[in-house]
């Protein structure tokens, strides 16, 4: 198991207190160190507990939809090639399984009689699917204003809708409060999350021989996967089983892009920003709750911020589908950051991206949206 | 590579004819024999082509987005553990994608410079990504009556959709027309479609440690996972890799039951019978191609037909649900006749189904579908 430390005031907590806020409303990571011996992991099964030990749950509590080791896959992005995990092949449709696999675990170690959750997409299906799984009650508070055909599959996992009138602001404040006495299995707060999410960095290492790339694309809204990648890196090389941690190119949607706005003026925490509609609605995020990490990770590793243009967006989802992969438009904002990175990386960098979320998650917009 | 054989009149073709029927009007097998060394196979990347000497297209032609070697989990169905094959976790969503992996490869081999396919379903879906990937032109023809959004995801892979009026035998009769001039994908004819999904019993068997299951339960609608499953096992009880060939267990929707019809009359070919509207549309065949031989490989494993009822389907959709799997309806019937069969099985029966599609397929339906 492993401790939580408040990153505000340093006050720590056992990890079996399920807690997701420090008492001074400060945001909560873990302390926890990895071990791992990679000739043990060879003949695992091809799911992300092959690497338990590095993981915060004990062994026994692990809980499986067969979620991890996606295939990492050449692709021609940018007019060159780029490694590509397929995260949108796992279990419900997105990278998000990582997260709520180890989290859901940990609740289910503890033996919370439920859980509540705000997201209206990937994290919600994740985390409902995992408490199906494990046989937890979880509320999931989505807005309102929510179209009932986009809540069919976390509906499907048996997950108990909350629809909460008013803004996305309103919709976790009524989850937080309901968090009071349930346990609050936050993508966006709950560091196992992140600690699960890791487990890309961890594959994508094994998968190249146990060597790092030289540069990791990957989306910033909340940052569940670009700080989860960061830790699985910096554990990695910890550990000796890397050389160093890639540089982290962090995307963001021009309409909604607090963290690109901030690392150009060079700030430490977001800007304060307008946003405008976005087919990359999944990184919309204009004020994430763990930005002033993002910029503080991608700034470590020499990293910068991107952000990319709606016709970008589009042209990138509709190249990924011409080449044979159906993606959400959320990740066609990653692959338009890829394209516009390679342009300018050495020819011999080895760099490494990733497939989200799957395209049917997108449903009859895809007709709209295929160009056709 | 292998050698087309006619069923009816045992003509003989190479199989760079890309020929789809015989001149005769008899559907064609394919005379192959595979090889396979397990302890070569081991340490391979975790996609069908592992299996690449037992595959009839030569080295060198593999075509991949990631297919194959899906995860084997043991789930809770009809009150017991049936160990499912993920196969919705497929690049398209569905176990199609190894049929079209194998039949695309051998057509990008032969330097097709197009090809059809009729099927507005996974079928479409999976020739459409595969033609994108290999980089041939793809025209699926659909009968007019289609909706739209049903067709999202083959335009996105920027097949050109063909809209027939009539019925689907219209629709069929136009593509056969198209194909006097064109490589005919079809997943119903060409026999190195079955060669593709038939990796379904390879990677049971290596997944079990290089045993056959006692019985495997798979969809009987054109057939292609079952035939192909069937050819598969044979072929490595052939090898001595596996014992024998487990029992085969067909499942059809009891609103179009020409086979469990046939079998329960002891015919040998599908019977003529009246449909009704189901859940489980893309196994509603009511005159398949390869009926016969569906019947004759069900009847050389000792196994027979379950033809479902609506309730049982819509209740297996969501019991998988509430358990975490989004799978289709479709896929729901197999798992409805995978319950009721092991109510009848002996309990140490080591028992295979599949989840053979993506629930995702289903759209805006999952909300109605989901019982809430």
């Amino acid at each position: 198991m492993a401790t939580l430390v408040c990153k505000a005031c340093g006050e720590r907590f056992p990890d079996t207190d399920a807690r997701w806020r420090c008492g001074c409303g400060g945001v909560l990571d873990l302390d926890f160190t990895p071990s791992l011996d990679p000739a043990e992991v060879a003949g695992r099964p091809a799911t992300l507990w092959r690497y338990r030990e590095a993981l915060p749950v004990p062994e026994g509590a692990e809980l499986t939809l067969g979620e991890g080791f996606t295939p990492l896959l050449p692709v021609e992005i940018g007019g060159r090639e780029v490694l590509v995990k397929q995260e949108h092949l796992a279990p419900t449709g997105s990278y998000k399984d990582r997260g709520a696999a180890v989290m859901i675990a940990l609740a289910a170690h503890l033996g919370v009689s439920g859980v509540v959750e705000d997201s209206s997409g990937n994290a919600g299906c994740a985390v409902g699917a995992y408490c199906a799984k494990a046989g937890i009650p979880c509320r999931i508070f989505v807005p309102a204003d929510n179209s009932p055909g986009k809540l069919g599959q976390i509906e499907l996992y048996g997950a108990d809708l909350v629809a909460v009138p008013g803004s996305r602001e309103d919709t976790a404040a009524a989850c937080m409060e309901a968090a009071a006495d349930t346990f609050y299995a936050s993508h966006v707060y709950m560091p196992h999350f992140f600690h699960g999410t890791k487990t890309f960095a961890y594959e994508v290492a094994e998968q190249l021989g146990w060597r790092a790339p030289d540069t990791v694309v990957l989306p910033a809204g909340n940052g569940t996967l670009l700080l989860g990648a960061y830790i699985g890196f910096t554990e990695l090389a910890g550990m000796g089983l890397i050389e160093s941690v890639p540089r982290l190119i962090a995307v963001q949607s021009a309409g909604c892009a607090p963290l690109a706005a901030a690392f150009e003026a060079g700030a430490s925490v977001p800007a304060e920003i307008r946003t405008s509609p976005t087919l990359a609605e999944g990184i919309a995020i204009a004020a994430p709750v763990r930005g002033a990490d993002m910029l503080e990770a991608v700034r470590a590793t020499d990293g910068h911020f991107l952000a990319v243009e709606e016709d970008e967006i589009l042209a990138a989802f509709r190249d990924m589908g011409r080449k044979g992969y159906c993606i959400e438009p959320t990740s066609a904002a990653v692959i338009a950051g890829a394209a516009r990175y390679v342009r300018s990386a050495s020819p011999d960098e080895v760099v490494v991206t990733a497939f989200t979320g799957h395209g049917l998650k997108a449903g009859d917009k895809l007709h709209k949206l295929s160009g056709v």
